[in-house]
């Protein structure tokens, strides 16, 4: 491979010939062989609009001059587009800064500005990739603004539409299945009985919240470090520079940034990321019920409980014939398991920072989106090969209802709990239906019992 | 000891003599010999609390009467006052529904009440346990609304006055140390310079959002399940039960309860709860730096960065004569990563509910009440202890702020970055001061470097 | 209350007239007022046992006289028996290095050491606290040796037995049921069939595992910072302690303790402690899936799997009457979840040593004990109240066993894969048994179907 | 793009034309777009090991022809050597068996096999995906047993290789710095000295009980579930087969792999990987408390502790000239802050099997494949770039030595304890050296002052 040689402040470095990178990437091509997760395509779409936004507010505030600020707009627009993500090469596990990274993209856009401007790779002007790209910057406050830039974006453009789409799928199932009488169960015991629809609205409601706890985590995520330079204090930035860069990167992408009211803050601690985690981490938890559910009532489908049936996607065995698994609710929940792990590393990195920085930011940018990613992609995966296609298995679901001793419960007002106990339990042990019971221990007549023990009233409140 | 004969629907149960609680919380008893945690005095407050607010609402309706009511509310208020917490001797480990507990506050004030009708413990008469005390509840829906009830008391009560008490010793130590110029650190290394005030300023700006995200949180924590009794549909209740119950809970604890949209979510999930226990662990995460950098900042004395001096409350060794640790440091950092597990494990349990009910809810009551009372406690004990106490030291301040290499930053508009960076360099490998090195490397005048290299300059934006 | 006045290098301090504790403990009680988690029952004996071993070592070394020994010992004899637990006042979350409540049990040793002496409370002679009861140790080697043997003493004399008793009455259980063939589920879907002593089978070697990784956990535990005194150089101890301490509290608790082979991790580090809640947490693993299954498999009794029975121990619904809920798996997984969380807090405070100490030692001591004992107890109950009482549900398991469509997989090398799944496929379209389809696709008669269909062969290795 | 028509029991799929992998494969690929993690190398080189000891057990005991045998052995030798990943396209969430990764392996050397005889992709003969290369196994038991072949093979081969260089440079070093003693601290504060080799033996140490603790899980995850086939009772396998497959894949791999003693865990449970993560994660804590000593040691040059000096790999800073970051350390404590939540996420996985199979198995293999690969690449990175060129600060390190008032508990036996205190308080107060206060409170001479306070003498056991 042929190598150009470069130059930083500690000496040489020979970089690939071809390459849009220049020598602070090299170096932590070299110095960290760790892995291959590399920063995901959502934080280097995130660090383009910086870059940008950066650009556009340095030239109103004369840093620099509008024609090279129309270069880097325009070689930012690239990166953000994706098309030069194969010139992003660093992996998460690098400086916990993501020096490297920011750097990245400086020498990214640099390259790419001064390519069109025409000069050689490398040739560090007329656009520079530290006095123009970065200006008003230090990693420090850029690289967490792309950490709240990537994960609002996604939380907003991926994640919330996906919650919708299948909260939207299960709420026309709530209704579709609003008349549908069925066992209901607590301690995976049979307990007295509710709607079908009844309990897909409890899953509607469940992701409802969790649209608004997403948009209550929102809240602390368009708070942009951005204007805090290396400390907090915003030394080398213009006065004005913070408030206006948030409000250039609100206009870019259509989402309420601020800057955010305490700089000190912003760059040290990363809070509002963990809170995101928090919120992403109680949604998993309602998917995780909402896919367990959904396949316990799948089980089956002769020796289980098989209320519903479930879409067959796939082949389920290379043994068995006709085999059909909950598939989708299997990824799903491993989804949540690993989600609820991402936290906790968020958590363990949020913890960690010391004095005027936080040092773990690629390992929270990385987990923070592949929780959003996944929580996304697996939405609308679960909805459109699983949700979309549940039905409700009639005959089961009848015959659990008019089997369970539950319905006795019915049965409390007129000859008492004690009875009513003695009947269920006798029911039990000698194999019978209550009315068999009930009626042989001269509770009741047949005609009382029927008239008494209707599942389809049980399901409101109804005390006088 | 003497007992006296209880009995059940499964039969006779000897319950110690004097005992208020009758079979089943005996029952429990002698089922579940695990560990010694009770359920904590927020919880049997929060149990009262319901069966109050029930009995009022009930009478309201109509459901019982004046008179019993007027009992069950004077015997619940002596449980709401802790008068009785020896009479709760459940511990968490017990079914998941928290039944037996349920039961117990049940039995406990109806034999206050019988007792206070003339009646004998155990009389069940005139006041049932189940007919008059848990009427129109079922442990389902009235053990988290307890649990709901008890967080949402403890964070306005207890985690609310703390952490803002901390906050605001906090904002007076940023305003006193606000001309207090000092070097800044990012990565551990020395970097530009800040003022102290700077610094604490961040902390605050932590906490007034941790202070928003409790807020944040407790939305959630108001919604109450009471009213879905059994399974979510209400059977056994009145139709406007739900919404009055919530009301009555409002006004005797002046929080703004309402009854819970959904009952099938509000029995089988307990999102809210996990979402809290995020905002909890995100308020842990900014102590957890809090705390760090003080003691951080404050180790040494001799041997370390003692920028900061705390409190010396007691001797730190029996061994070395005069030495004095941060202790108050040292049980936070373990509060947080105590509030950091029982994150894990209220996630865990609040993700395994199944069908009509989550049977986790001891377990989540007992982490989660935990966490807000170690949170709100080390707070106020950090506040106390140590906060209030904090002073600058100058001389090492002074002399750090004067040492620093970083200072170097301030050259670059007149040196460039490459002959700022030789100055630095040259510095740190011949021991030498900025001055001297740039002096001699005919870089600057001696006058030039006093002018332009200004610590106190350094601490805000100021390009033009 | 009345009090007497004591000293320490900071002065008077007024301590409860009648405490054993002196000034030490009593700064502690004031400076830490956060929660009610005192340090658990094995970790004041482990206290105890750590000074009587030292003062055997000491006075067989002749540091200190054989007459004081010996006081020292019969005190030490009644803080291990459990005599004086009301005396260890102090919570977790103090000082991390357990400072105070090291100086706690000096305290209290010496002033039980002195009455007996004739001498009164606070008098510290002829016994001093820190020259004799303290001798030849730091807090920061005798409080984790004390983590050390009390999780050692708890692993082998609560849970190992706890755990073997379950896995004993499993294997009995998986002999009893060797004969009973029912169907096996894989994805929670009908599956080929094995017998439920396989099952169970399952259940015993994952505790038979578990029991081989508590030894292996041991090991680590075994190995004692006492010793190191101060910083691990060992300062102020006499060159033989550190070996023959350890052989002394082996020979006390009959544990093969050994001294750590190197000081400096065994005071910095806890990774023993660490990896110990890792087989723990293992552990919890094994019986959440062994409670679960169990109480998936007795779920019901009308509309679940209901292929177990399981002893009915206490009403289960104050609204249902009749209802009994797999209550002891219930406790067991949220043990699980609690160990679970645990294991996350251990984890980050065994992370988080700095130097030469480790200070979230009290916060270690209390996750893992609690750890220990919550398995123990849980595994004592599970079995006491569950496990021994399961019992079969023969017609259920037939009448799964016989409903099953994955029996096709017999007719696999008679008709072929494809025609199997065709005969399984319709089956369950029409609700028909596999018997009825394959004679009426005429792929088999009756006789033959029969022949081949036969579930007992299926249960082991058979291809030839 | 081209496509092929294939088929399988639900009907045609049209896969991409030179693809081979087949309809089940590609089935998985359209029902799962989630995320981008595919099943990482090491785990598809072991699927590879699992179907080429497989064909040769199976050739062995005559189930299938030797040349066959031969055929699927050349395939599957291609698979192992990594010459076709790309045809692994299948990501981690997916079903929770891994049925379709397995599935991808059986069609993938199938058609490499078919290929070579001559026959087109999708013939599925001679070799048949599922009779041949599949034979006498099942996903259930060979999925698992390929994630306890990768993670064996990585961790032999990556990981105790990489923690060994990390612990061989860490020995010595300590050797090196065996002379140099220097302040100890613990609380972060001043304590009595040690030499910096005896600091740095410490993390030999721990790293020497990583290295067993990896050998302890090592055990576990020797036991191979193959041969139980779909629920563990061996169905369709030959009697001989599951102790045979496991010898050879010993054969292939070098490593002592044997048949599990129970095949019904051995599928349902996976609790080995549970503890291998569970020594993962103590690995983790130990390079935790390594990487963040070497950092806090280093950290400056001016304004830390700055005791040690550490290779300078790369500016740190865009806007500080001569800004160099611990840079390694901060990779290195990412990675660990991953691998707890990886463990986490293990965890909840492990814990979660229901029945005859647990369905976490991808997310298990990626988490526990992550923690190997990051661990074993971290401590190789942190080597090379950091470990080996460390050095000591001599003057900082004898600066810090003289100045720290704990030399003072040297003086302890001669002017006891409270004046040794008096001492070191008066020092502090008043900045001045111990040697001058001791003398001018009278206290000691000058000479009997330097005679006694030798911080060399007080690095080992001492007492007499």
């Amino acid at each position: 491979m042929q190598t150009r040689i470069e130059h930083d402040t500690m000496g040489e470095v020979a970089v690939p010939g071809e390459a849009l990178w220049g020598a602070q990437t090299q170096r932590s091509l070299q110095n960290f062989r760790i892995g291959n997760e590399r920063l995901p395509r959502p934080m280097i779409r995130a660090m383009g609009l910086v870059k940008k936004a950066a650009a556009l507010t340095n030239a109103e505030l004369n840093q620099i001059s509008q024609e090279l600020s129309r270069y880097i707009v325009d070689a930012a627009d690239e990166v953000i587009s994706g098309q030069w993500d194969s010139q992003f090469p660093l992996v998460v596990w690098q400086t916990g800064s993501g020096t490297q990274s920011n750097m990245n993209c400086n020498e990214v856009i640099a390259n790419i500005a001064n390519q069109k401007l025409g000069n050689h790779l490398g040739a560090q002007k007329p656009v520079h990739p530290n006095d123009h790209v970065n200006r008003a910057q230090s990693t420090n406050d850029s690289f967490p603004t792309a950490i709240h830039v990537a994960a609002s974006l996604q939380i907003n453009e991926l994640l919330i539409p996906a919650v919708t789409r299948l909260r939207d799928t299960l709420y026309v199932k709530s209704q579709e299945f609003a008349d549908i009488v069925k066992i209901g169960r607590t301690h995976l015991q049979d307990a007295t009985p509710l709607t079908l629809g009844q309990e897909f609205s409890g899953y509607v409601s469940q992701l409802d919240h969790a649209l608004l706890r997403l948009e209550q985590a929102l809240v602390g995520l368009y708070e942009l470090p951005l204007g805090g330079t290396a400390v907090g204090t915003g030394l080398n930035a213009h006065p004005d520079y913070a408030v206006e860069v948030a409000k250039t990167l609100g206009y870019l992408t259509g989402l309420p940034f601020v800057t955010a009211p305490n700089k000190f803050e912003a760059l040290a601690g990363r809070d509002a990321a963990v809170f995101a985690s928090g919120a992403l981490k109680t949604l998993a938890v309602s998917l995780n019920k909402i896919a367990n559910d959904i396949r316990w009532l799948a089980s089956g489908p002769r020796c289980g409980f098989g209320e519903l049936r479930i879409p067959e996607n796939e082949p389920g065995s290379s043994i068995m014939p006709g085999k059909v698994n909950p598939t989708q609710s299997e990824a799903m929940t491993m989804v949540v398991a690993q989600v609820l792990g991402n936290d906790t590393t968020i958590s363990i990195a949020g913890a960690s920072g010391n004095f005027e920085l936080n040092v773990f930011m690629p390992v929270i940018a990385y987990n923070l989106l592949q929780s959003i990613q996944l929580l996304g992609d697996a939405c609308n995966s679960f909805n459109d090969h699983c949700a979309v296609g549940i039905e409700p298995n009639h005959e089961k679901i009848e015959h659990f209802l008019h089997d369970s001793l539950m319905l006795v419960t019915a049965l409390n007002p007129v000859i008492g709990y004690e009875n009513a106990a003695k009947v269920a339990k006798t029911a039990y042990k000698e194999g019978k239906t209550l009315k068999q019971v009930a009626v042989e221990l001269d509770l009741v007549t047949a005609e009382q019992f029927d008239e008494v023990v209707r599942p389809e009233q049980m399901v409101s409140p109804n005390a006088k």
